[in-house]
């Protein structure tokens, strides 16, 4: 069982549930719990759980009790519009408009993962941004990337978790997002664009774009099915593999105090890491 | 350089070529040589190499040295469409057909690999025949595969090597071969027959043969940007395997003697295979 | 622990057992219970047990409760002798009718695993007979295998398991099987029968045989102490994979209903699988 | 052979040299040569070499001929005192200018890496500088990060290639290059500096640059005796990464022309990238 | 939980642990158990277990009850005396007097690891001196080993588990040993023994006694920022890895009945070890 | 092309030999040869090679001009002999007593490999007699290892090369070498003892004997086709790697001056080893 607020999640064994209390604690439901925080393996676990409902006065809204996307929707939604109107190459910036106007609701309700990093509500345009802000910094240092290639194949590159997983909240895999994956189900996003739009699928810039969104995850291993044989491919790969590793480090060195390790990280290889009193410089 | 001719290939080096010689004998001709055939690391090749153009009367066309299919176009063309008429679901059937008719032509002169197994003309639909054959088969010992589904995938697994390859001589990748792959260039030609066909695009059974082609190559290190998650997708897979490794042994077997070992074959694990004297029983 | 019946395993935990249960309900005895089912990270286990003994007139005998092979023993042992009889190469011949009179009752009573694939009373016979249809069917798609060879081979390679394994039911690893192994310990009974029927030990129709049937596992890493290097060597091993995870993937696919996904299978690489609703076609 | 002018490097074979020959074109020389350059597996190299001496009003200084550091020493000097002067903590403000004073000269000079990547004079400061340029950039997005540790370790963190490397022209590894390597050899320095500046040993921030040095490689394959566990650790082994890998690519795309493909680079898993028209768009 | 005696320990879990259990058995404390000793998955655990305080009379000292090293630490000091005088290498010698002066006591008290071998009080002087004799031993069958750099090389190999760990008893790592780590903290030791006696830094013996050090875990994934390079670094890694391995498999087999198999060892790439019946002899 | 003196071993190409060349200069013949000796990769070859026969009075015997072991056939039947005697365990006396009867002439001729370790006349005896000396001494360490098992395991492990390898010179492996390899032959060989002798088969310490040997390459991937699950199993397996890698770097130093690398040894990961100035201590 794993019990969330906004600070974090923690794990838990209740060993005598009752007919009663299976009943009742369900998933998705605000109950209000006492209980013993210990270590499990070097992993922080509740255990002797006390449960019960929300009393008359007490918050009861789920909503209330989710982590929350750290910008606003309204700012998000201002910041994505200026990098769209960054995209000089008019075959990316007419795709990444067709696609945004037809996922506009859920690209911005949508987490970015199931588990690990952005796995909030939000998650998605937040993760998108953030990697957008990356590569214009990156692109002043290195004037030889492609900005607009940069930009496109980031704004684009996870956009199909929307038909990927079930929804912002009890999010689960769907029978495409299973099958089929979000790695592909961009690509085919991408060929509907370019025939609604009229586009020619055989020109340069339409490979090279389906190309850096098929090849984001780097390597074979995590679901591409061709490696980055672009520069501007492997850069967006390594500025996902950045957001995703710095989100999923700062909210675990959140839960945890000045000279503390916190828990292990599954997604980072296992490692827990350490937090240092810099303050005493 | 690599020396070819119906009975198979041979590696060799030209070492003290002058311009003459770099001018005259080049990518596609037909020469005739006469050279010392020698080991190097376990692997035949020629050295002290001589050679000439053909002289008035001799066969000068290359298509008359190229190794050929096995079986001729008319019988394969002939099982293709019995095979094609046992896929017994509307859906799967409507979209074999419709992506056969566009690419008929490319389809029985293309080779199924740029090297290793069925690197010749005509070698994609000799493969994909003989892997409709193992699939009729298995499927008589096991009734619970769905052999609609099995000749479907098999019929589509390959098929977009005819966007991937450059043509069925010399052949080469093109663009899109390289940066997008066979793979999901067949499920880029099954959207189109959907939309085409007005299919619905939600339907399971559509979702199913994408995953079986996409699931194709097994393991993700070799493409597959999912891995088999139905039983068919697996099987087919197996056969796949099964076939090409079959025809590169049976090739390489082919060209040593009884008692003797083949060269190492790179695609199987660089092992080398003996070829027994059987008839001694 | 783990509770059995004919349709399945489900696997579940007893907290609280005390002296009077852990001497009553024990290895192998029917036990009837009552208990919730529940996944458990995607797999399938019951809690919340309640365990009691037969009454009078219930069934009570362990063997009732058991999978049994589907097909019946009668049937098997004539499609065996069937097999045998193909067999044309003398040697090989010989060499399996001694085997087979030595271990006679034990290949029909085994299992062909201790876990995983065909792992039920019957298994061992069952899983090779399914292996030699298969070879039929695939020595008539390529004919320069040879069909005497591939039977000899397949009748032969899991034997050992009737030493390797200490019986047909709760089924430990022998000493033998844990310090040798079935594939040594078949190349030793092939030695055996060699000297018992006076054949010429280096004859290369021996050689060969025992190079089948040490090479089944296909990787060393499995266990194979050479590597296929025989062309139907390779092929065996393929059709052994083959059966083994179609025997895998049905039997999780039967325990789930259509639309829904099965256990991870672990030796599988821990996949779990889509079971298709095909019937809308 | 490797023949060098300031565009790149091409490999080549000079298979009949004769004594004169042998003992004229050594290493570190500047020669003219004539020569076809022809693809060999993908790499282009030149065969059919005509080698001779410059003459006498021909350029004849080895220096002319090799590439150069593209910004120039003044200016990486001073932006690296700018670098320095940003780290705000005391300790790795004095242990920076403490290893900068002793290595002034040869930090400016050396190589970053004996081939791959900033395999030129001046290498190593111009991958320096570009790092800290990239880390500026990045702390602005993730305001968490602690710029001053950012900064220190990458002054710091390859500066003792200066003491692995032989020098700035042909360089290979000193005997402490093989048998230490520069990871441990910047922790030996940083230990030196702390004892002589009379710092603490045991304080928190003395041990946080030391690991953030040691973990740089990212992976212990890679030679960094303990993993990154501290965040800012991470991200310098990822921007490390970043300008490894941009460099190479750039590096191989210079060399070839819009719609070719770079040879394939061995330190990027071998892959060859393409350089595609975008002016096209 | 884990419970230790002379003999060796076991895991157990408390299911249902009242408050007044969690305060009184704590980590480090006698407590008397009475249980159930089961096999789960094949490791031995305590089940249902019931635990108390030890009563007036009975022995509270938890001394008395680990595990002591095999030979008295008098022995172990005369002998380690005897190894140093061996070194006749003078700038050896004077580094290993330096440092075993600097931590005599630490040496002879801590364990020799956290978990797996040698985990117990005065494990690391007993692994080291286990492995100077074998060392001695060994240089008797291959005179070309330089048995001072042998010896030299054994005695420091470890000695930085003084600082990479807590202490002797409930032993954690340290933020050095998290962070360094011992085979680079050793390093540090050799360096300050340099400077403090004056030796030459840049003379080969000192740079081959710190490779010899920094090689000895053998691989880089152990934790080797460089490979053995020198034939004694190859052959004191594979000193070390025997004398582990033995103490491991000894220990486990040391709990269990002849005829029986160990538990799984971790360490051991998970095997279990069968203890034989020699005495049938 | 490799030639060979008693010093070591050489590569060479020879690019224009002409027919008179080819017939004249064959494997196994006594060649004077004047060349210059070059490095490629790092790795010392000839090339410029001048090559004639030996003239009148000049040695031509290839036995002149091949390592020989380092000790003399006498010394090391005694030491053998001496070794057997020392196997208390009559089975396993008797086994060992069976095979070096039937091999013995063998047994001293043959090399312990193709190439890499022991690659010379006479190897396999040399190799066995180091290991067994080795032997000796661990078990004056370690008094829980069985001596008597040890050393029949040691004795035998190798033995099977006499059936793997063609013979002593030129050696190349056997159809049995290749197909089945010496563990299992010798396997096979220990089952015809015990036979032969009228042991009993299923007494255990035949099948730890055979497990001993099975295990002896101690991991899957090098052929075992069990892992060690025995002490003295494992404790072979090291001492075998022990050997075999101490034969290799002490061949390799052998070839270089002192302060130089020699090659990369590929059976060592490709490493190179560094030959120190240990006299100036």
């Amino acid at each position: 069982m794993v019990f969330q607020d906004r600070t974090g999640q923690i794990a838990g064994n209740l060993w005598d549930a009752d007919d009663y209390m299976v009943e009742t604690f369900t998933k998705g439901k605000v109950v209000y719990m006492r209980a013993v925080k210990e270590l499990y393996q070097g992993t922080p676990q509740v255990n002797k759980i006390y449960l019960r409902l929300p009393e008359n006065t007490e918050p009861n809204d789920p909503k209330d009790f989710k982590p929350k996307s750290v910008v606003n929707e309204k700012e998000l939604r201002d910041y994505i519009q200026k990098v769209i109107f960054k995209i000089e190459n008019a075959t990316w910036n007419r795709i990444v408009r067709y696609i945004f106007k037809k996922y506009d609701k859920a690209f911005f309700e949508y987490p970015a993962a199931k588990t690990n990093h952005h796995a909030f509500e939000g998650g998605l345009s937040y993760h998108t941004a953030t990697m957008a802000q990356l590569a214009e910094k990156i692109c002043e240092v290195y004037p030889m990337l492609d900005e607009s290639l940069m930009l496109a194949g980031i704004l684009l590159h996870d956009m199909a978790k929307v038909i990927e997983f079930s929804g912002p909240e009890n999010t689960t895999y769907t029978l495409k997002g299973n099958l089929i994956g979000h790695i592909v189900l961009i690509d085919e996003e991408v060929s509907e664009a370019v025939r609604e739009l009229d586009l020619d699928n055989d020109k340069e810039d339409v490979t090279i774009l389906r190309h850096v969104l098929l090849a984001h995850h780097g390597l074979r291993e995590y679901g591409s099915p061709v490696r980055p044989q672009i520069m501007e491919a492997e850069v967006i790969h390594q500025i996902d593999m950045m957001d995703a590793s710095i989100m999923m480090m700062g909210t675990a060195l959140n839960q945890v105090g000045t000279g503390e390790m916190t828990p292990r990280i599954f997604a980072l290889d296992n490692r827990n890491f350490y937090k240092p009193n810099f303050d005493q410089k």
